[in-house]
């Protein structure tokens, strides 16, 4: 093949130093799976953290060859991460989601998303504005403070997904990382109304316009991923790919939720809110028009791609934390730091539990039956595990300490009572309820029997169980009208194309 | 989630020019998938040509928008190609490759790839010298005369992957593509040789420097891929991540790969060789190593990300087409620019005529038996397709052109003789010679009856068709040294996990 390049320079068609960085950055996450993978039984260790020492080590590494004039050996641009790096992770999110489980706390997750983050705002903005200048720093704006508010409030999902695991903790991630899904909505409004806002003229006006704004960013938001998941699933279904290639399938479904972000983006609202919701569509429809060996394929690429930019998320924090220019930047004093540090720190804390607790115990007093009642204990890791925050540089550094204590803090938590409050019981609590509506709904014969009209008798479950009776009317909606359109589990002919035949091609 | 960005501009952190160069580029890749899959059934059109024609229109757009000031949306080097789009098309190429016909015509195919190259090369660059002064260009050193030959004299293996197909013509797209492949280290070598050898004493002795030159680079290259892939064989075998996670077992593949060829380019040998020898190890041992449904997975994902690389090549080359600074750059009259084009044309076609019929007769010579020869009709095939050359700007527009004529030109020959020359007899020509050799060597008690020891039959078997006996005594030394330690076909328990049950688990 040739290398069409200037005449002039042959040799070096490819700047050295792009490939260097790029040779050991590739090496070090090769090393980062295999060393997370013998690590694997260790209680302490995972990738994550193995990912940050060895970026830390290998920091050092380049310190020392460079003779401490640089610690990094690839620039990144923050649009690295916000372009290539987070929308897989967040999209592979949605598509893996247990949808069942994330729907039935739907409200919860609003609520801490929303008012949670409010909350936590104007308490880390109101403590900074006050405590900060007892340490003697006096050169902030009343705009910087409700800015470090703003940036502190918001939780990090990538993190969450780090330190909670969806199968042994169903309910506590639908909770804390729905809640970070939802946080990019809120941290957007946040933002744009420190920045443009009168802050003379803060009253209920300007509140209630927030919260307009917000619910403007977070509809619109999701209704654009929910679109172009119905349009991937539409597209796939009337057109037949699989006939041809699978390969097109998988491409067309990778390369038109990537485009759902980038079209969020563009018109200023949330991606990740976007590309979460196309995600979850994604998975409910246009997962099942595919053939078999699609849907082999796109669930393990997808969560491949996440976990490979997860690795060098984490990797690359790790070399970044020895960045000597950062530091040099920072000329406050060794004292003032540590006493910012662990004002916000304080606050952060304090911040988080002044809504976590009094939301979940709002939201026991109206779910009333005891198995979706969020316990004490869980209350405790949900607060725990959203103290994790900050996204790429450092901040996910520190944070990462407290990820090391979540996992055995859930652990300990476990074990320490005989039935926790974190189990999967409820995961299947509406049963009952399904079946007792069916009964009532469904079968004319028993009509006689109960007094009062069916629509009554939902109406009175869903006074006393909400979101199993949405979650009926959904289900019937969806059987209905929506499958039929856009496909779904059980509204494709089965394909008897077969991975395992497919898989036998290669020889 | 936080997004960490200076306080001061909050709304524009992301580079809105290049949100929108992603989202027009994205919406167009998918657009160019499902276009070109509604005209899959047309003889003259496929996704490569659609991507051009979608490229040509949206440039027309650009160029309208922004008032004839650019029709570029994004401004991509030369390392987007050699870094993130080449590797990934070259490495499925060899981890899809139908190993046993590659191999078979391996002796072909170096032939093509290096003495070829090299006679190309001389033609082109002698006829330029000698013919250019005619037009009128008198501008150019004796260098550049010898820069034009090296670039014209590859032909480009992309595009040979657009245009023969390794389902319907097996042979023909051995050669031609294993050609492009191995023409990627002579490329390396005679640019090499351009810049830095003495032309005023070329003789026998520079000459042969050449060829060990090539010799080192294609040995160490090959050997650098095949290190890499029996690497990562041993370590998946080992360690087996499959009873942790597939998504793992995926990403150590994918990244030990594009680690190969990051290697090789650090290095400054051919990444191009080690990245293709690198998949077919890894088909060949690795891939048995894994779970079935990573099996499925890197079948299909490393064939998806192959074919919305080369997508995105044709697609950028479309857009390129319209780029108003490289004609305006070029200062020649238009008289001039045809006659340089037509030329340098004519001498491509003589220079590939000078080796294909020569070479693939000298090989008839060798190979008596008439199932392994090149026939006429055939040899005119991988002139034609071989004549697609450049890499990634202008060049692969215009023979595109090739590209489109090709096709319908197979189906031509094929259709016009009763028992095409092309057909798949190639495909298991040594079954009898197998069959002959077990007896002879396998069967102790048939030992009598042959009056010949095993060995010289062998040997007498070996001069009457070589390529047979290698790969016999290849398959004895693979099951007995090689599978056994790096895995591979039947040397790996069979796990009875299963793609079906694994993707039934999403919801």
């Amino acid at each position: 093949m040739t290398r069409l390049l200037p005449v002039q320079d042959s040799s070096s068609f490819l700047s050295t130093t792009t490939i260097i960085a790029l040779t050991v950055f590739f090496t070090l996450l090769c090393a980062c799976i295999v060393i997370g993978h013998l690590l694997e039984e260790n209680r302490w260790a995972n990738e994550s953290i193995t990912s940050l020492l060895l970026g830390l080590i290998s920091g050092v590494v380049v310190l020392l060859v460079t003779k401490f004039h640089s610690s990094k050996i690839l620039v990144f641009s923050e649009n690295l991460f916000f372009l290539y790096l987070l929308p897989p992770i967040i999209f592979n999110a949605g598509f893996q989601v247990k949808k069942k489980q994330f729907f039935q706390n739907f409200t919860t997750i609003l609520l801490f998303g929303v008012f949670g983050s409010m909350i936590s705002f104007c308490l880390i903005s109101l403590g900074a504005f006050l405590l900060f200048k007892r340490i003697g720093i006096t050169s902030l704006s009343m705009q910087d403070y409700l800015a470090v508010g703003a940036i502190l409030s918001a939780t990090d999902s990538v993190c969450t997904l780090q330190v909670l695991s969806q199968d042994d903790t169903p309910f506590l991630y639908s909770i804390v990382f729905g809640e970070g899904v939802v946080n990019d909505a809120t941290s957007i409004v946040l933002f744009n109304a420190v920045q443009s806002l009168d802050l003379g003229s803060i009253n209920a006006i300007t509140a209630l316009k927030l919260l307009g704004t917000f619910l403007y960013l977070f509809f619109t938001s999701t209704a654009l991923g929910i679109t172009v998941g119905f349009l991937s699933a539409y597209i796939i279904k009337t057109l037949y790919f699989g006939r041809h290639s699978t390969d097109r399938e998988v491409a067309l479904m990778m390369l038109m939720a990537y485009c759902s972000y980038m079209v969020a983006e563009l018109l200023n609202l949330s991606g990740i809110l976007t590309i979460f919701f196309c995600g979850i569509v994604m998975s409910h429809y246009t997962w099942h028009n595919v053939t078999e060996s699609s849907r082999v394929t796109t669930k393990h690429s997808f969560a491949t791609i996440s976990f490979i930019a997860e690795t060098f998320i984490f990797l690359y924090v790790g070399m970044d934390a020895l960045d000597i220019d950062k530091w040099k930047s920072s000329n406050a004093s060794l004292g003032t730091s540590i006493a910012v540090s662990s004002t916000l720190f304080a606050l952060v804390l304090i911040g988080r539990a002044a809504f976590v607790f009094p939301i979940s115990n709002c939201t026991n007093c109206i779910k009333r039956r005891e198995s979706t009642q969020i316990q004490f204990r869980s209350q405790f890791i949900i607060w725990w595990a959203g103290l994790m925050r900050g996204a790429v540089t450092i901040a996910l550094t520190y944070n990462q300490v407290f990820g090391s204590i979540t996992k055995p803090l859930i652990e300990a938590v476990k074990l320490k009572h005989a039935k926790p409050a974190i189990s999967d019981e409820t995961d299947s609590p509406s049963f009952e309820d399904l079946r007792l509506l069916f009964l009532e709904n469904g079968d004319p014969n028993d009509q006689g029997n109960n007094q009062r009209g069916p629509w009554q008798s939902s109406f009175r479950l869903l006074i006393s169980n909400p979101t199993s009776t949405v979650h009926y009317f959904w289900r019937k909606f969806d059987d209905k009208f929506m499958r039929p359109v856009f496909g779904g589990r059980g509204f494709v002919p089965f394909v008897p194309g077969s991975p395992s035949g497919a898989a036998d091609e290669i020889s």
